[in-house]
């Protein structure tokens, strides 16, 4: 049997604020033999997340750190090339927690998902996974959108933020997305179909959102916390919903930063706001992916991703993505 | 026909910070004839509530200010003693917002409850009243409780809050009462049944929280915001419920002040915080006070009045309620 290469970025330290390339370090290692029950899966795809800040830092959060030196923790997709498992076969397209690696080795307690093969590969990591099935469960289920709601979404032009968007759409809402940059608040206008987009890097950004939320807002779809939400509150319409997925725009929060208080504007607008992780619903998973499937294949969906090729590249895509670097789903395509 | 006299508290300034007696001024009016479909309330007790605070500051809020020189905004209960009416019969004990005053002409436009007379008429401003109903409501509808859930509960021996300590206790709940007083932690435990109960203002506070919280808190109900919400945010578990219900540790919210972010606490506990103000509730009204009616006909629900007698303490008795130096809810007999 020959030996194979498995090209690795490990996390070589903990990062003080935002990781960057220098808290990874690339090895090369080899694939070790298969065990009963365990199957090899040759990842394509691998995912970058905002999730991951959380992830390599030792603040307490809803899941435990990646140790140091341990492989970096990452969805991704792959091809079964060799199996001793019952249930994965060869040559399926797989995805799962396979970390950044070329190989990862799989048993019978990993997660996997097989994937149709009718799609792009990198899909199952965007909007046929992780991303559209957080888009459509936060924005229905906590959202409860309705026609004619106004709905904000932050970070607007992203891998969930731009799904949420169009979703919100569909839904007969009227969407204002707010981004980092003039090209985003493009994107968001021209592809993804937001009736209104606007770069909270500039100086107007204030009195756009005003004009925006002439009519308040019932939806606020938060993927940063920070001082865009801190805006965003102040037009809150009664019994408005606030999906909190993601605080992009803080660094740390140990120790907990300030900011203002947002009681009294739950309390006056009988406002709901409430946490969502997509580690929750693994039960409704496959549903959601089935609804997003139909909404891309009838072009109602569209996506975006930001393609950098080879895994010596993952740490340098989190870094650009946790800058705002990005647009749409950011993936490292295995070289 | 002989003039009667109505002796009212109005409100003479906009306070700045907490309201005191100097912002209410007692004058005596007389009461005018009754149109067709008025009719005549002669009022026997008086609400005095947190809420309040609210109505008479010109900061934006859920209901217009109070006007200067017009008589407070407040609940009332009392006796119809002239009726040009088709729906007030006279002698009817009936609940609204009849004002800070002894007489109220009341017309087809307020919104009356006629009140059971089998029970003390105080009882329709707290117990079988707003405070019993935003109690149930409140915990039941956002709380969503279940057997073995820890609740928390800020002005715990308040009336509101001392009605959630002992529904959640019927409900199986285990009880952790907030308190700003050695005195009223001695009246959770041993008269709302309060599994533990802690003075907020003690040096020990933190300590003993986190003692008391040791298995996380479920549900939290807030009456207060401020510091001591900011304490219990830090033992959420996962998908707890939080109901903000009034805030009452806050001066001013204009402009908002600052404290700890809790988008990640949301985020990563999945946890609902969601305002709650009984004003959109009317129509539970009434089946929720058959409920709350049950369980004081049984004994299982206590409550306690503060009571002072005559209008013109009623400003004295909104200082003293908003300074805390009240012990259930606090109410005025009118003379």
């Amino acid at each position: 049997m020959t030996l194979r290469k498995n090209r690795k970025a490990v996390l070589a330290s903990r990062p003080l604020g935002l990781p960057n390339r220098g808290n990874f370090r690339i090895i090369d290692d080899i694939v070790g033999e298969l065990g009963p029950g365990q199957a090899l899966v040759e990842n394509q795809y691998l995912s970058v997340d905002p999730a991951m800040r959380g992830w390599v830092s030792d603040e307490s959060n809803y899941a435990d750190p990646v140790a140091i030196g341990a492989v970096m923790r990452a969805s991704a997709v792959g091809r079964v090339v060799s199996s001793r498992s019952t249930h994965l076969k060869l040559g399926e397209i797989v995805v799962g927690r396979f970390g950044w690696q070329e190989y990862a080795i799989v048993d019978d307690m990993t997660e996997v998902r097989v994937v149709s093969a009718s799609y792009p590969p990198s899909l199952a990591l965007g909007a046929l996974g992780a991303n559209g099935v957080t888009a459509w469960l936060g924005f229905m289920n906590i959202g409860q959108p309705k026609r004619g709601d106004v709905v904000v979404v932050s970070t607007a032009a992203g891998a969930v933020g731009s799904l949420v968007g169009q979703l919100a759409r569909l839904a007969g809402c009227r969407t204002i997305g707010i981004v980092g940059s003039d090209e985003k608040a493009d994107i968001c206008l021209n592809e993804f179909g937001y009736d209104v987009a606007i770069n909270y890097k500039s100086d107007t950004f204030l009195d756009h959102l005003e004009d925006a939320c002439a009519d308040g807002v019932d939806i606020y779809f938060d993927n940063t916390s920070g001082r865009i939400s801190d805006a965003v509150m102040g037009y809150l319409n009664k019994n408005a919903r606030i999906i909190v997925c993601g605080t992009a725009a803080i660094e740390s929060w140990d120790p907990l930063p300030t900011g203002p208080r947002i009681h009294r504007q739950l309390l006056t607008k009988r406002a709901r706001m409430e946490g969502f992780l997509l580690q929750d619903h693994s039960h409704e998973f496959d549903s959601v992916v089935d609804h997003l499937t139909t909404l891309v294949d009838s072009g109602a969906l569209k996506y975006r991703e930001h393609v950098l090729v080879g895994i010596e590249r993952a740490p340098e895509a989190l870094e650009l993505l946790l800058k705002g670097g990005n647009l749409g789903k950011t993936i490292i395509q295995v070289d």
